[in-house]
């Protein structure tokens, strides 16, 4: 009979051998949190490694994901499709174990982590899904969605600040089902913490109304076990298990300490560290009754086959429901989207309505929305401003979703936190979120961003007040270099919008751009109306397309415009036809899109033999010189902005009529 | 005799009257915390109008920026060289009544503020300052240095993240200098903060180790002046006063509710609140009484006067101390800067030492620490990869201080607080602080960042493992839009050394850069030597420079690359040379400065008539158009990285001599 210590053992002694085959990575937590999953994931973690995509498994989630071999070790130990020579060729190319967790890459990871804080965000994401999809779907005496999520997290997690967004609001959204695992070994890369970290976490915890267990011994599987049990008899409040840990775990004198933590232990101390934990085989050796003690692939398969009964059972009473509850887990649109989307669009440009692209997509949410129950959206205590509440919108996170029918996330001020939430909701399936702030403060959230578009994540980010259009309230607020820096992250789509239609187009890709994330960029001011054929509406879909040509003339130059700048190229463009020259003007609400287009689309919107271009957008200049090369122009931004009404900026930074027509007037050579 | 009440009601009806007359603005705060700003400034604080920049100033810090009407009112009213004709012109075009404050703009502003959270952090890099800078100067009978920092605050700011880090940081640091007014008036922006912010605040203060003062009445002169009496008394903690307030304090109808918190409260409120406040005047109407006892310019001239006393004496006693004191607070070099600063780079391209530049960035400070005291560097729990401790490195936060040469900060893994703690140091006076992460975690700070630019503030920012050259640790750690990102923050200047040279030069740019910002991007990974001429060493400090031209014969093409990738386009340009393609070289380290020069230098160096160019970065390619047009080619990152050893991914991603040589061929037609 193997011991538990045995089991955890294989787990370090797994960390060790990979680490030191990879000549990089970072042994101590897995050496030091071994015992903590041992517990776990032996005694209450339910999941199934024949199928890791099982939608009712616990959520198991590693925000201190530097650890990553702990997670391989477990993947592979219980029996995921995750077999030794991966974890033989750990952070390897191309190999299914990168240096930090990847969803992307390794059957069983549920977020890709490594940021520091992210990986608990995502965790509060996963809880959130979990109880409103529980509001939406459960019915009395078919509880099909039920599910825990356990987060394993250290020093740094805490330290960071998007540990204190995310724990108060799962405080305040009493998540019970969420348990969160503290590795406090101590210890950080720049040594024993008590120089930088003296929280009292525990209290600090318990200020956001968590239920806390305090001084548990992390290498105690008895200790581990009561917790874990008392942290799941609970419903009510999210749980911080503070688990006392030694960094390094076995390795006689680099454990407890720094050295541990981020370099490979060394061949001779990984013998000792063999002999210490009384561990015999060979590297990359597990002997049989080990990988029997993890086993878990008959347990996970019996455990999904009673949820698929009780699934079919709820099929039967409710199948409605059930046909919409797979639906949504498809991540598949309602048949009828497509008819009803396009009907919407075509509607507003027949229409026309003048408004500002945050009021459209506010419009759009209230066309769409009915169609779409797994939208679920919120912003950073900027509603009124970003207009992300709809007609159907209703508290999610308070419990009041007691009508089944939540689908609204009260973030408060917490773009980061907030961001990285969504991503989870997102992983988990049955949603698809949009979150919300100011352009200028998706740089609160910046690397949640880029996270969404690197797991990937089918998450919206609603950015509005785009430009120095934003007015009154100055600098600080005017977004300048945000939506070059947004473009530049790679598999991130975003969109500027210059009207009505644009922004309805602009919801209708974000929603159809299944597993990938996008940005849509709002102005706060009224826009104008663009008239457009079927065939230009159909081409917003190509992120930029022939807004408008001369007639019965070649045009000479090439004005390109996004957003509240449409207009003024247009304008420009007509002024200019009143003097003989002949302007395109090429509307472009998604260059990422555009880049993506067949080559003979391109050059049909931007002929390489039309050097005489001029971009204009209230943003960064440099951006657009990918388009109008060194014989361009770019009316745009070079310094930050400032605090008076819009239509005095622009004037004041140069958006004018006339500026525009001398810059077109400059490259016509 | 006037009231405290009417004093504070001045404060009421220029918030009114001014966001009035701009038709934008937020009444809701300074209204609300009109009767806490009265007894501070009136009863505390040490300041003296007619000279904002009197050195030893206790500096109050407005977080809650969006109140910026409280702030303008109180230096008006106290006798700033801020007139009355500016408040009629709040948030108009050219006024010094911008919508947030700006330290650049209004006399008496310390900071910019209005994204919630840094003012906060700025606060604690005040505090911080002036703890150290009392460590470095202060002698015994001569307390030199010796200011409080105030800062107010609101729900907002205590939502964010940024939040937590700072205020985990004062609290670790014992800053008992530092004295922040919650303003907790139970409003944001999306209603009563019950269902988004249920924090018990005053406890999570205290797990922080923070003094706390609770259940203040921030209508109450006399329980607000116990308050703050009790938080000066005391030295060894920052102190939290939590103050109920009524937001809009005053207006009868919308009072206590979003609706006066961020739009005019419109005329017939306006009328109605004057009636209920008791104040009869017109608008921008501040009787005379009123203002004498506001006036606080006889006050602070004796204040001052008796502190140029004591400077005197201290000047006397320690001759040496004062004049250094006075050339740290002038933000003057040393005399011998220039002299061995030069000399040290010389001796570098003499030695031509093939290091990693996040270790030329470590020799550089070995090099330059000594000569400047008032560098105080810091890592957020990255030193040893970092590399941004020094030789003369000795802990300055945490009072082992002792022996009065503190100038290293642990910040733990904080980058954002960490950032704007740093934003804060710079502006205190006395220090040039560097503060370090990982590059792609420049993320996580990327709006401190920015305000670095927008105040501006002459901090540092070390950014080491600039690109996928770091290797196994994978994407999540490996920045690819990072450079343009960063380069695109106007009054930026963005640093990738490409050896230890440049690297030397870099920190000396930096050091030299007075007022405004730099980030320097380091490798993880060795990089060779470049062989240069003295004119070439001069020019790499105006960021672009040709490296390496043919010999006897014209270019064809010209290579431009920064970092790692100069390496490889010299070993290009040698085998291009093989094959008789003749091919120029231009080292690009700071873009931004190359483009700051004149014309003729930039022709010099990248002239119109070559289009033939190649850009070389391992980083977002298009951000390279700029230089190479639509005729030229990048040889740079579409997509993240991975997870491998770097010299793997390189290959992997094409920066390779024969790609590079490829691309060269095209370009040229």
């Amino acid at each position: 009979m193997t011991t538990r210590r045995e089991l955890a053992n294989a787990v370090r002694a797994l960390a060790m051998d990979a680490v030191e085959a990879a000549k990089s990575g970072h042994p101590g937590m897995p050496m030091g949190m071994a015992d903590l999953a041992e517990v776990l994931w032996n005694d209450f973690l339910r999941h199934n490694p024949a199928n890791p995509k099982w939608f009712n498994r616990d959520r198991f989630v590693l925000s201190n994901g530097h650890g990553s071999m702990l997670q391989y070790a477990l993947l592979h130990l219980t029996g995921y499709d995750l077999p030794m020579d991966e974890l033989k060729h750990f952070r390897q190319l191309h190999s299914k174990t990168a240096g930090h967790p990847e969803a992307s890459e390794t059957p069983g990871v549920e977020t890709t982590t490594g940021p520091l804080g992210q990986g608990l965000a995502n965790a509060v994401g996963f809880a959130l899904a979990e109880k409103v999809l529980a509001a939406h779907f459960n019915r009395p005496g078919h509880e099909i969605v039920d599910h825990r999520t356990f987060v394993f997290l250290g020093d740094g997690c805490l330290m960071e600040g998007i540990s204190h967004e995310v724990a108060s609001l799962a405080g305040t959204w009493g998540l019970g089902k969420l348990v969160a695992v503290y590795d406090d070994n101590g210890i950080s890369i720049d040594g024993e913490v008590h120089g930088w970290f003296t929280d009292d976490t525990p209290k600090r915890f318990e200020a956001y109304g968590w239920n806390v267990i305090r001084h548990i011994d992390g290498h105690n599987a008895d200790d581990i076990k009561r917790a874990i049990e008392q942290a799941v008899a609970q419903s009510d409040k999210p749980t911080l298990i503070c688990a006392k840990t030694i960094i390094g775990f076995g390795a006689p004198h680099k454990q407890g300490k720094e050295e541990s933590h981020g370099a490979p232990l060394g061949k001779d101390e990984i013998a000792a560290a063999r002999e210490q934990l009384g561990w015999s085989y060979a590297p990359f050796e597990i002997p049989a009754d080990i990988y029997t003690g993890w086993d878990h692939k008959a347990a996970g398969a019996e455990r999904e086959e009673v949820w698929n009964a009780a699934f079919d059972a709820y099929a039967a009473a409710h199948p409605e429901l059930a046909a919409e509850f797979k639906r949504r887990l498809a991540g598949q649109l309602p048949a009828d989207w497509a008819e009803k989307s396009n009907a919407y669009v075509a509607k507003l440009q027949a229409e026309g309505p003048e408004v500002a692209t945050r009021k459209a997509s506010q419009m759009a949410l209230d066309a769409f929305g009915p169609l779409l129950p797994e939208l679920i959206g919120g912003s950073a205590d900027l509603a009124g401003s970003n207009l992300t509440k709809w007609k159907g919108s209703l508290d999610a996170g308070n419990g009041n979703s007691a009508d089944g029918k939540g689908n609204y996330v009260y973030y408060g001020v917490r773009e980061f936190g907030m961001t990285a939430i969504a991503n989870g909701l997102a992983l988990h399936g049955g949603f698809i979120p949009y979150d919300a702030t100011f352009l200028v403060f998706s740089d609160y959230a910046r690397n949640a961003v880029r996270m969404s578009a690197l797991i990937p994540a089918h998450a919206i980010h609603v950015y509005t007040h785009d430009s120095i259009g934003l007015g009154e309230d100055g600098p600080t607020h005017q977004p300048v270099e945000h939506l070059a820096s947004l473009r530049y992250i790679t598999n991130n789509q975003l969109w500027r919008p210059c009207d009505a239609v644009e922004s309805a187009v602009s919801w209708k890709m974000a929603i159809e751009r299944k597993g990938a994330p996008s940005c849509l960029v709002f102005s706060r001011q009224n826009l104008k109306h663009q008239q457009r054929s079927e065939q230009q509406v159909a081409q917003i879909a190509r992120g930029g397309y022939v807004l408008s040509d001369p007639q019965d003339t070649k045009f000479k130059a090439i004005l390109i415009a996004t957003g509240s700048e449409v207009e003024l190229a247009m304008e420009a463009a007509r002024t200019l036809a009143q003097q003989d020259i002949a302007v395109r003007v090429v509307s472009m609400p998604c260059t990422e899109l555009f880049d993506e287009q067949p080559l003979e689309y391109r050059e049909g919107v931007l002929p390489g033999w039309c050097r005489a271009r001029v971009a204009v957008e209230a943003a960064t200049a440099d951006f657009w010189r990918k388009y109008v090369g060194l014989d361009g122009e770019v009316v745009g931004m070079t310094t930050f902005g400032a605090s008076a009404p819009a239509n005095q900026l622009f004037e004041h930074f140069g958006f004018t009529v006339a500026h525009v027509v001398d810059a077109v007037k400059r490259t016509i050579r």
